[in-house]
């Protein structure tokens, strides 16, 4: 396959950044380019950006975790984009390579690092998570070791969805530990649950189970990886949550055929909904000593049933970006043609049309993952 | 050694057994017992019992988890006994033998027994636990492998502590797999409390920090086996749970040291207190990646800091009762000498004063754990 | 689908059973039936029985083990059947389900069995393994727990391959833990090694490479499930089996494109061969860190390369029979359509053609879970 | 506590080195020392040196690995230092401080590096181990995650031990995953078996049992942390390793109580021996499923007893060096007091009498964790 290296930035001259100011302000700035590469570091031309939740938040409310941000900066984390310029000690890539870029990078020295958990490091560098500038701007400088050959059959459109992509991974490997040929339910069935769905799917879950309080979705959560789908019923009038919650997942037993033990017990829930009921039903329907794994983020604090935790010895654990060899194993599972990025792909925008992309997601159009912007 | 074997009631005999009959009405009956034992079968007169929490739930409640009894049984699963007679098939055991009893047969059959989790058996068959009867009585037949002989340096008063110490070992070892040199958090001093920190210090723990509301109950744990304790501090006027829980795990680490990540992080929070603030403190006193054990049973649900358990990668786990190999090892810690159960036996009644021992405890004295009966 | 229940014996009339005698030496026996089932018991009509290495190697040698056998027994332990009478307690199965039948029956009550490894019950009683009659008889009793009830989809036939193929499924599930799309090397290309291939397969593999030094095999396991084959290469004159091994592994490596490190490394290794030489090529060519997984038995001492397994933290894993659940994702897989077992039925016998079925084994047709015998 | 630091070398100054010239050629040279540290570097000035197995190896043939050295280079890897100059990044050490230096500083950016694994490193730079300068000299420069602080409580000549300790720590958490209450036998009773029991100890093993030739060493094994001693018997004539290792291993359990299942079964083999005849008797001696592991190196292949390990399921794993978080266990169980260094300091030397040490070690005294050399 020959590929042609389109007129690209050039390390030293100036390039074009979007920064957000405030409250849904973003900018398009002319800024200095990166300097030289270090000789373990890579110049990158950012191509195709994703937009997530997270970089959604930043829009709505200029908030950086708890806090206001301080000072404009360049928004974007989810990149796919092509080589412009080698360190001296870089040897696995080279100008023109189409590249997916791991935003997150370690300082390699902390316990967490060196334990292989560098997603906790206390030095944490994160595009566009802490005020750092992001991946929406025409270079970007990041060290080799964060930077993922794409195969000549992933494009760079599906490359920028290798991030989200790696959370999925991240939480059917490393984190659920999905056992050999399991049930799983996933609530949720925007992009991420479809990603981690399709994650299941390609590692071989037996049933993958899609619930979702929206019919479209599930029927594509279907057509796309789910062995079986069910709408959230409506909850009755008066009922709490939590009565609605264990009413909900006797429903789902019935519904679909789930037992408390033997081949159709439910090994591993995922939520994906933040949604507090969800979380609830989630763990009612969990067979003894399965594993409930929380992907989404949502308030700071839910209504657990502990009391059924406890007789069923369920296992309740967190889910933090990604870690070691997770965007390798994300990228040979689609190069294999087990994981189909592209239907994902709802909405491209061009460069100056940044803020249309943003806005297009706001009104609920092409959430999560969705439109990856021509960098 | 020599031990001389009292005059124990003979299979075939009529005994006599403390009934349950309703809310705090216990009834000494006159009662068949037990036939000649199969096989495989021991036939045990019991001589020490303890009460815990369980025991006086059903006392105070006559409730049998979700539901009211519906007639009369034998209360008791905590004992010791001295062997009357023993199966054809019995090549371990011989009459005269003291032994602690395990309270839960399972079926042997179903998915979860053969997979080694018979506390999970879909046909337990648990003394005084739904409605069968217990160890409250002159005679108990069980299979030889709930049989588990006492060495000469364990007292029957002690073997009767065996069934709450192998709680503690199950939660240690099986649920919270204690880390090598780990430093722990135990919330509630109470016997439970004690038995796991004690479990934990046998096993190499390193720091054993003991949380409670009494000052006394803190003060034994430290003599007994924390290396540190900490009185829960009162909360402020108008300041909610949530509040206070974060707060309060503040504190807790500025107090004793504790930091996020190295020597003096936290690798397990066990809760024995079953309230809703200890749990959220506990998780917001643990490191990344750390692992929570919930021991006691509280409130069906509870709210819990989703949040941080996602964004620390945190694992929580329910523990329900014990399963293989746990007696085994709860009785070689004690007879090497490693966890010493005598100074947690603080009341003695005698057999015809178990109406006594049950208001005694309701009454706050030797809870928990609490006063052996002799059988 | 209707299927009609055949004339089956009866429990208490007389059946037949084929015995050995001494080497080489069958007979065809009439003999008593047995009595009714107890009620956990089942009695089945076995239809369908494979022949693996250790029936040949029992057939050849009338050695059990050590030792030469003391009186003749039935032979047989892979087996398909028709229920015949359920006891009292029974109620999953009824007269005339097809079952595949699981030939250990562990005592429930040691050590091992109640720790979920009752493949190493101390009290196994498992069919003609140890002088003990198989199933190769017209009518035979076991525990209802070792009755696994065929589905539809799967024939009698095909039910007697389901336990070769819960060896596969063990030595991969439990014993190697195949990790999330690996890549591993199966030495062996002969009814339990195509199987194991198979399972890795069912259970997402990734490169799953089949090397022996039969070329029709190699043929076979590639239209089969393998993804890569490698024909064993001569070794030179005067190389000794280390030296080869060696070099050998370097060539697979070559041919293949296997390396150290990455996506192309080898997670785990499973030795069906038997073979020194393989089990050394194997050892050379996993990845730091990887698995070996001995399935076939083979001489009692092997020269290993320990430096090897030291410098690489390799780990060396033994496999014996099968545990818990394996049974029951045996026939899931195989109902599911992951794994065709049709394709592995070779040869069939009739009832009164035993001998002939020996003897064709023998002779190199249809090994290992060669040829079914019409029950 | 006040500690005075002594005039030790100035960056930029001459320091002096041993350097190994050829086989058995020591030479001490004046050479340039390293410059200013990068901002997370430091410069130590190494203090003791201790000499083990791999220094005496390169001493004795001037061989690295499987060839012979091209060029003198410094030797020495287990060292402590006072640190004389720290990087401008680094804040947790000081000039004046007394650590303990890791010698292996791997890449950070390899696959092995980001999994926790850096002793598997692609690009590991180990002081001496492949013709790189090691500690023996008056300044060393390392990166500061690879400096340990010595509390006050550990002496700089411990601190040179903490190298061996961390391969023992190593071998029992990570390799070995020492089981709770487990009983171990240590075959090798020099100093780095020594170290492996007296971590297992500190870490809550059962029982100890050290396996020896020496009747002194084992002497002092039970003295220090053994629970049990035996004195390995004399093969008889013309009896095979492999007969000697089957039959050797009945007396050991027989003589010790070893038994195949419960509290006396065997859970961990650890060998340090290298002898085949020891690795063979660990083997038949571990009870099913029990997990063994290699820590001296030996031949490169060894004949071991396959179908035991197949038939009982044993795991068997390699063992090398040491990842993240060992040395700061290993340090922290010595200042807790549970591990005793100093009683493992047989001789010392000054900086001017290397050349006497290594002919002591080469003539059998201080052999392995040896004679630490003042630097």
């Amino acid at each position: 396959m020959t590929t042609v290296l389109r007129n690209l930035p050039k390390v030293g001259e100036d390039i074009s950044a979007w920064k957000i100011i405030d409250v849904e302000r973003l900018e398009l700035e002319k800024r200095k380019g990166p300097t030289l590469p270090e000789p373990y570091e890579v110049v990158v031309a950012p191509q195709w950006n994703g937009l997530c939740g997270s970089d959604m938040h930043i829009y709505l409310t200029a908030m950086l975790g708890e806090e206001k941000m301080k000072a404009p900066f360049v928004l974007g984390h989810e990149a796919s984009g092509i080589v412009v310029e080698v360190g001296t000690g870089v040897i696995t890539l080279k100008a023109g390579d189409k590249i997916a870029l791991e935003p997150g990078e370690g300082c390699g020295r902390c316990e967490d690092c060196k334990k292989g958990a560098y997603n906790h490091c206390e030095n944490m560098k994160f595009a566009a998570a802490d005020g750092r500038n992001g991946t929406l701007q025409g270079l970007y400088k990041l060290p080799v070791d964060l930077c993922y050959k794409l195969p000549d059959n992933i494009s760079l459109e599906e490359g920028a969805l290798i991030e989200p992509l790696a959370v999925a991974v991240n939480a059917i490997t490393n984190i659920a530990n999905l056992p050999h040929s399991a049930n799983i339910v996933v609530f949720g069935a925007g992009p991420v649950g479809l990603l981690i769905m399709a994650v299941a799917k390609s590692l071989g879950a037996r049933r993958i189970i899609s619930v979702d309080v929206q019919q479209e979705r599930l029927e594509f959560a279907k057509s796309y990886v789910a062995t079986d789908i069910h709408l959230a019923s409506e909850s009755k009038k008066g009922e709490t949550k939590e009565e609605y919650s264990e009413r909900h997942a006797e429903i789902i037993r019935r519904n679909l055929g789930i037992t408390d033990r033997g081949l159709e017990a439910i090994d591993v829930v995922i939520d994906c909904s933040a949604a507090e009921v969800c979380m609830q039903t989630g763990l009612w329907i969990l067979k003894r000593k399965g594993t409930y794994v929380q992907v989404g983020c949502g308030p700071l604090y839910v209504k657990l049933p502990m009391r059924i935790i406890a007789d069923r010895e369920l296992t309740v654990k967190g889910c933090f970006r990604y870690g070691p060899g997770v965007y390798t194993m994300a990228i040979d599972l689609v190069s294999r043609g087990l994981i189909d990025l592209k239907s994902l792909i709802t909405h491209k925008y061009k460069w100056e049309d940044a803020v249309k992309a943003f806005e297009a997601t706001k009104a609920g159009k092409g959430e999560d993952v969705g439109p990856p912007l021509r960098g």
